[in-house]
């Protein structure tokens, strides 16, 4: 447990790559995609609670997800912020930031992904250096040490040493860069200076507050309005009067790109294993392959493989799926929809989301 | 109508290749696997009636089809004989000859699978000049003009012209193939002399029951006591002492090669188009191509593809079923399984059947 440290966990989005597994109304965080027993909400609150202490992790989440969040994780009313409708990273984890200095002070928060994997050693002790760096002044980031030049994440440069007591892998983060084409990414590999930026963030709550109200002070202003009035019996009026003309921006872009541009970012290097499971392909590569060399989430007897390989199968209805002759397919079963591709294509089923938008609306 | 011609419909098999759509208790022939409306049975009998004028039908099925098969047509009841256990297809369409002798003497009778497709002019035509050539003594086959080396197909040799009046375009039938290689099939489509052997054999039914008596006399006789004792109550007696005796022997092997080495063999060219569906490929090829590129058997409102090209969806449960990035895939989807795979491995799908029959006979 770190002393003064609290946790934002952001559940939204809904993992459109992911579809039809998740949904509008089963978002990613929502489900186990490891085969482990646990949502990836519920691992991450796991992972979380002990840096915290009990009560030390606040949800963000969509109204509609209020009732399933409470359901999975035993996280108090009152830690679950749901928010009337998506603004952005900014404004949920600026929200927390404000309600959680209302509530308590000046606590250093990290805020860290609902719907990401994570696994192995060293993810509490990259926090702990982050917390204390968060206490010097930074804004800090975990970064990911790369494995392979992969064009599908966000990357941060590790600058010079910075010589803060507690925090020896402390690195000055001069610049984030988006998702890169092959060639840059795998430039970035061989400088060895480019960890990929796996939206951690850790700050003390009105340094955060602070950098807001300079670059975006309408932001600021309405969150800190919205924030003084959650606890109390006015705070369906403030989110009436100020929620829905706040900026819809970012974490990324409202702090962290201008403020490591102006030298107010570090990094600490995480050596664990970590995966945003933006798509199938991603999904079939954190699953083992079974004995016919398919990658099965779910009830690997329902799953009967005849000459495939390195493909992956979600049996989810209960029916028996098989596949015959064909390498790296994806076959992915629900009681009301089938979605049959490759995982070279995992990045595109966003298309078939978008066909579906006009058609059959009701199967997201 | 053509005066005393009877048709006998062989209907068996259940169509392995086009698991899961055909299964043991229901094999293709009760299927409508063209999107028409109608089973192939049914359009079988849709297409004979007329030869043969009302009961002139005899369907021979498995006991367990007879149900089924009475509420797909409008056959008599004495017109459909169950077979106790599958025998072959010599011992189907002998019995039936043996029957119709019983009934009404030596009529000429034609022999047509319940199961195959047949689509354009010259059916009709074919199948009166065959009726002419069988009267005049022949066991007579009526081949399919090859449009493509097919290595799916056995074929016919069309020897020299036959000199019967009423049957211009009889061949002498020196021959029979085996379904050849594809370099074989190439030079056979070169001469022009072979066609596809469709199965199709007419012929009086007592040059059939002579043949059989001189070739395989025990099988012969079984059958004739069987159909002496089928319109009497010591039915059920003949069955049980001499069914389950029978040779199980293919009509082609029984008859048709030996008597074509014989010179006993004529063959009438067809021109109508016409295909076994012998496995999701051909049943693809015979479905029109929607918008996608997608051919689709069953509600095209429930299938969304997205840079797809020339695959077969089958949506059989009411699911959605969304393909995307894979040219050349058949998607079969029923109530209790899914069949993934190309078109290419189409004739492999027995190879999931065989590793069903240990794991999951309950889906054959």
């Amino acid at each position: 447990m770190i002393p003064s440290f609290r946790v934002i966990v952001p559940a939204g989005g809904a993992g459109t790559r992911l579809w039809p597994l998740s949904r509008a109304g089963a978002p990613k965080f929502l489900l186990d995609l490891t085969g482990a027993g646990r949502t990836l909400l519920q691992a991450t609150v796991d992972r979380l609670t002990p840096l915290t202490g009990s009560d030390g992790v606040v949800i963000v989440t969509g109204s509609r997800h209020e009732r399933d969040v409470l359901e999975q994780v035993d996280v108090s009313r009152a830690n679950v912020l749901a928010e009337p409708s998506p603004r952005g990273s900014m404004a949920a984890i600026g929200l927390a930031a404000a309600v959680l200095v209302e509530r308590e002070g000046d606590v250093v928060v990290g805020s860290f992904a609902a719907d990401h994997v994570i696994s192995g050693a060293g993810f509490a002790d990259a926090v702990r250096q982050a917390v204390v760096a968060a206490r010097a002044g930074y804004v800090v980031t975990v970064g990911i040490t790369a494995t392979h030049p992969s064009t599908a994440f966000g990357y941060v440069q590790a600058g010079e040493r910075l010589d803060v007591v507690g925090a020896p892998d402390l690195r000055l983060a001069p610049a984030f860069t988006e998702k890169p084409d092959a060639q840059t990414a795998a430039d970035y590999l061989d400088t060895g200076e480019y960890l990929w930026n796996a939206g951690m963030f850790v700050v003390r709550a009105e340094v955060l507050l602070g950098h807001l109200e300079r670059l975006h002070p309408e932001l600021h202003d309405g969150l800190r309005i919205i924030a003084g009035a959650w606890d109390t019996d006015r705070r369906w009026e403030a989110i009436e009067r100020h929620w829905y003309g706040l900026e819809n921006i970012a974490i990324d872009h409202a702090i962290a790109e201008p403020v490591a541009a102006e030298g107010g970012v570090a990094v600490v290097p995480g050596t664990f294993e970590w995966d945003d499971v933006g798509d199938f392909s991603t999904l079939a590569a954190l699953l083992p392959a079974d004995d016919a060399g398919m990658h099965v989430l779910g009830d690997a007897s329902k799953v009967v493989a005849v000459d495939t390989l390195d493909g992956l199968v979600v049996p989810g209805s209960g029916r028996t799926i098989t596949v015959l002759g064909l390498d790296d397919v994806v076959v992915v079963d629900t009681p009301d929809a089938v979605l049959v591709t490759t995982r070279e294509r995992a990045q595109d089923v966003k298309a078939v989301v978008e066909a579906l938008k006009a058609a059959k609306p009701e199967l997201l």
